[in-house]
């Protein structure tokens, strides 16, 4: 009978040794990657709080707040748990939180640590005040602005409508209305037109714009949140944004480089993948395909980020990602290369957070060793 | 101090009253789904060996072989362990295995069961070979066939570099020719010009064409196996095709419907969703995103399959999931309907393999209420 043995990662284990495919985090690179946007948006007295939906990961979760942040931003209540129990006792559930059962996971969670969710709906907010109520805990909410993306929130433009929920946000027990947030990056109309500080610094002065006709009607909005990595440093300098939130910096990906918003030299997290075929000079397969790399492009079906034509790209290698299935990663090598079946071949992955939920670990590397083995807690934790 | 509880679904518990989102079995639909495919294979005298990559679940694997499949196909090493430990003892990995880490383990579950591996690369084939009989065990290859695909294998028409191969095969202890194997589908070039009936035919037609030309030189071939569930029923169809391998038929998706390969009454598996946010009377969120829905279109970078503009369809419903990000979709909701948030809305998933592979359970129902629900023993496992 045969017994199940999960795979073991020594510490000291060489980065050429590990088996393939895994994730491989540079830790020298994140260190700095999370000092430096810390620094950042200190630097314009805002406050930074870490979306932990790129790394999903209590342990670098801790080491962001021990930096400065403020807390932590993560989107489904199953996902906060880890890291409630890790110790954060600053949350936000940055989604509209809806259902019986999640509501009931919230409040248990507001025993523990101070919990804001995002709102848009009356029946969401009933629902919450009632669990709140009945389990004697308060429960923060952010009213959810819509400045683009289209995907929740009320319209920045429509400020009756906004006041109408607020005036029942504060109508109701148990729960308290914290500010207004919103989410837009550069997935918006108009956005192919702007640099990412443009974008950044119009999303900060739609929202601190908007927090001021409130106020201007008797609405008391004391946080004005907005951002993510590809806008943060820019919404983080107008004034009256109180908190940036941002996850992809731990890392950063293609992504981000090809929108500017840091350099190659600063991607922390690589591919790791074998190459198991290689038929033709020009192409070969490596043992990484959707499940691994998934293949999304920053939003799928419409919007999507900008990009080459590659799906991920090869570390110092003329390797290029074209196609995948589920196992395989078809390659294009270039004239230069000479690459053997058996040999390791890391990438940068092309959007990040899609790729860590699909692993089971972070293998955290230091001078091409293995320091560090962390279990991706929060993979899959989407209820 | 949180303590962390994994939800726990009950049985007897009504669909409507799941947490979200989740992955939904239709059991009576999976095992009409099951019989039908044997019967459809038993009938042209093939054998069928289901590919578990779409379910990832032993359980159901040993259910496949109880209605007289001949055993498994998978594509990595430690997504076979838990198959081999559930006791299938017939398992074919329909991929190049090359690695050190994953030989060792490859010999490991050949002293369990009889193991069958692709090949296409000298180096492959000499580190199992010396394995095997570091080992003392056998395991047997199948030579990896390009028909057209371009992912992994020697092109069809590479006889002369197939007997080679076949000849090296021959000359190393240990691992013993099986014959030739090849996955094609409908992802190759002028695929969109035929039916899946002619492509089916097409690709067993090549593989028994060149399996004759092999043993007219002398090779042995005894095994010829193709297919997928987009093409099988037709390749099995071919004299000389000795088995044919799917995967996606115990649940089918609407990739499948779009291709004629199915109709939308036996799809098996379905999304449920909540509406989280419903901002406009034409669009609304529910709380599946791409961690959910994967959003692949089959391959992802090229010949992606036929489908129409959505990313997946409501069951019995006119809302459309048009966009999503990690925990967003963002619906299109037809001018009858009338959606409140907090309803839930389930959905048929586009190429529901990659959707599993998100999931850590399946929760099989029957009459409207959970009967079974099974962890996905194999998720994740990719290496």
């Amino acid at each position: 009978m045969l017994e199940l043995e999960p795979s073991r990662i020594e510490v000291g284990t060489p980065v050429g040794a590990l088996d393939t495919p895994c994730l491989v985090v540079d830790l020298d690179r994140m260190e700095r990657n999370l000092r430096d946007w810390q620094a950042d948006i200190d630097r314009y007295k805002t406050r930074l709080r870490p979306h932990i939906k790129t790394h999903k990961v209590p342990e670098i979760a801790l080491q962001q707040e021990k930096l400065g942040a403020v807390g932590i931003a993560c989107a489904k209540v199953t996902e906060a748990e880890p890291f409630v129990a890790a110790g954060c006792r600053d949350v936000v559930i940055a989604y509209p939180v809806v259902g019986r059962a999640k509501w009931e996971r919230l409040a248990r969670l507001a025993r523990e640590a101070k919990m804001t969710v995002n709102v848009d709906s009356p029946a969401a907010v009933k629902g919450i005040s009632q669990v709140a109520s009945e389990g004697r805990v308060q429960i923060g909410v952010q009213i959810e602005v819509d400045s683009g993306f289209h995907r929740c929130g009320f319209a920045y433009t429509d400020v009756d409508g906004i006041e109408t929920f607020a005036r029942l946000i504060k109508s109701l027990p148990g729960i308290e209305l914290e500010g207004i947030t919103t989410h837009r990056g550069v997935f918006f109309d108009g956005a192919a037109s702007m640099t990412t500080e443009e974008a950044g610094l119009e999303e900060g002065r739609l929202m601190v714009e908007l927090a001021e006709k409130l106020r201007a009607r008797g609405v008391p909005i004391k946080q004005v949140t907005a951002g993510g990595t590809l806008t943060g440093r820019y919404v983080a300098q107008v004034p009256g944004i109180t908190e940036v939130r941002a996850g992809t910096y731990v890392f950063f990906d293609s992504m981000q480089v090809g929108y500017g918003t840091t350099t190659e030299d600063n991607l922390a997290l690589t591919i790791l993948t074998t190459v198991v075929s290689h038929q033709a000079p020009d192409r070969a397969t490596v043992d990484g395909g959707s499940k691994t790399f998934s293949g999304d492009r920053g939003v799928v079906g419409a919007n999507s980020a900008k990009s080459g034509p590659e799906l991920a790209r090869a570390v110092g290698r003329d390797v290029l990602l074209e196609r995948i299935s589920e196992e395989h990663g078809m390659v294009r090598v270039g004239a230069g290369e000479n690459l053997q079946v058996g040999e390791k071949v890391a990438f940068y992955p092309f959007h990040v957070c899609t790729c860590v939920n699909l692993s089971d670990e972070l293998i955290g590397v230091r001078g091409g060793k293995v320091e560090k083995v962390w279990r991706i807690s929060a993979r899959g934790k989407r209820s």
